[in-house]
């Protein structure tokens, strides 16, 4: 469905509200805009839970966490909550660091639309051991299937978990997606901006009627396939940035599409 | 006047000091190396008002405001104000969010010798309706042009609201700038970075004796013309960045100062 | 020794932790990755001192202070000492502002392994007088030759001043390092960037043996030679930072060997 999604969303620009960390602030906001989407970087309580209302969608994410910051994340995700809004967990470095592990302990409970994490972050985030290091994943993809699924069917949410092949369920339903590029693990904040354009698509699915497992895949598709024709005319990890978010603006839905294996 | 404004400004590549989002940070610091200034990132109370009595010109911006971050610029203002350096405020996301309205309207008391924004911030700042959505403005230029000729004329200020024409006033005068290119709306914090880019040439016209609206205009001409040929040149929202940045670097005061209409 | 230097950094991908500056995380995170390090920009204190102690080296740089960031500085660092992590101090700005010049002095009495900076802050940080305006120098490398020698002999650390031609000091041995283009001097959070590989190299020396002042020499040399290679290819401020990030994944450390002068 990622064709129709990706038409949507470019014709409505949803107003993405992103509470994120400081190394995917600037990077994600260009993500949102190559896309389609309207980026809103807001984190004071007061006015992530005023924007956090009349978003289209929300991210939160918890790298570079802070205390100030986690008081920002749990007034975004109240409101949204209360207001109906879609929103994204993104548990960026759960489980060596404390902090923010205790923090989306806490916002999982809040009742994320879709986590989204790496292997070791989505079996940190279900209690389980996992490795990771810093914020890199240490296991593979389909390591943390099991854990997936649970913390999917006990939340009640989407789980989205990003590698080579990206495995996404609801719990039930499990779609796989490829597509990528090596170089796309030698820029930072990458998974940051997958995220966002996957909440971007969530804030679409509100008007297409798509549920979130479909918008999910639709946006890693788009961003897989961006992935691979940036990949292939980039130079290194440096020309790579510029090469993606030109082919985020430029790639086709239904292209993109192809990419989402519905198993 | 621009010609010679830039000129000046590459040859004094004034310290430009900015109190601004985490967004726009290190994309103002570029934009400032690349058209000739020396950019001062500084935020914490006491060092901002260190600096910003020593630099040649201050930038004060509300995007991702926090209560510490207010406090510096509250600070760098006033000290600002007490030196004599010219300095400029940018309202961004005034009017939607609660903190950054309050925020920027004590800014304004304390005299800024240039306000930027888009039409919806003017407003707000105005006292005014004018939609807004997050960032974004949701109304055109001129739609905002009695509420830019008021502020300017009651807070002594120039104001510059931005848009496909830019339009810059000191209350009385009114001074009108095309160039640009609609991948410039694709590309987060390009306000800001006009900002910061106009407080540079704030600093450059206490050497040569222009006044705050003729160095305002030349600004925005600059990058008016540096962005058209960017635009030009670029494949997409991303790699507009690197070009638009080289261009800066290359522009010709001449060149772009025919983009100014006195009308 | 920059060659096996480099290809064991690649190997091992070693954890860098940063605490750093607002304007250079992102950029800083890039340019590990791009070297083939890993990073992990932490900046809570608890947070901080849990990834300090088992991180491969760790960056402490004093841009864009605040009371919040200081505390994750000392806290990282304490962590780094106690745990035997080499760790490199970056003065950013010391000298002309207060609360990082009292903070940096305090870091400096933690015993970095390394310290880098432009020779105004080297000056400032030694107690001379150095000028310095913002984070900028004043005055030139070899300027701050008897400075940067006291305080490697005082504190038994590597003392590197960054400048054309950089001289880095063990108090015994000097080495100099030249490659690099002006565009360097044009793009924000260079020196930054400089610092975070240094790091990384630190890392990577502890698997090979090699001393600190080695280690930082041949990280100097790989952004000297990756820094030519992209002024070269760049056309201008904007194209050299992707240019350069690309030859920093490229770059032969056999070749930057032959920048690095043991005088």
């Amino acid at each position: 469905m990622s064709a129709p999604l990706l038409d949507s969303l470019r014709e409505r620009t949803p107003l993405v509200h992103c509470v994120t960390n400081l190394v995917a602030t600037t990077f994600s906001a260009n993500a949102l805009l190559a896309v389609g989407a309207s980026p809103a970087m807001v984190e004071d309580a007061e006015e992530a839970a005023e924007l956090a209302a009349v978003a289209g969608a929300l991210v939160v994410n918890t790298g570079t966490m802070s205390r100030f910051r986690a008081e920002g994340m749990h007034a975004a995700a109240s409101a949204a909550r209360d207001a109906g809004t879609p929103w994204l967990l993104d548990p960026v470095g759960v489980g060596p660091l404390s902090l923010r592990t205790h923090v989306a302990s806490e916002l999982l409970g809040l009742g994320p639309t879709v986590v989204r994490g790496n292997a070791s972050e989505i079996l940190a985030l279900a209690g389980r051991e996992g490795g990771g290091r810093g914020v890199d994943a240490t296991v593979g993809v389909e390591d943390a299937a099991d854990a997936a699924d649970e913390l999917a069917r006990t939340h009640g949410t989407v789980v989205a978990v990003s590698g080579v092949v990206d495995r996404l369920t609801d719990g039930t339903r499990v779609h796989r997606v490829g597509g990528g590029h090596p170089l796309m693990g030698r820029v930072t904040a990458m998974g940051c901006a997958l995220g966002a354009v996957t909440a971007a698509f969530l804030a679409a699915a509100r008007a297409t009627g798509d549920d979130p497992l479909t918008a999910a895949a639709a946006a890693h598709a788009v961003v897989g396939a961006s992935g691979a024709a940036a990949g292939a005319a980039a130079r290194g990890p440096g020309s790579f940035v510029p090469a993606w978010l030109d082919e985020l603006a430029l790639v086709d839905g239904a292209a993109a599409a192809a990419l989402v294996d519905p198993a």
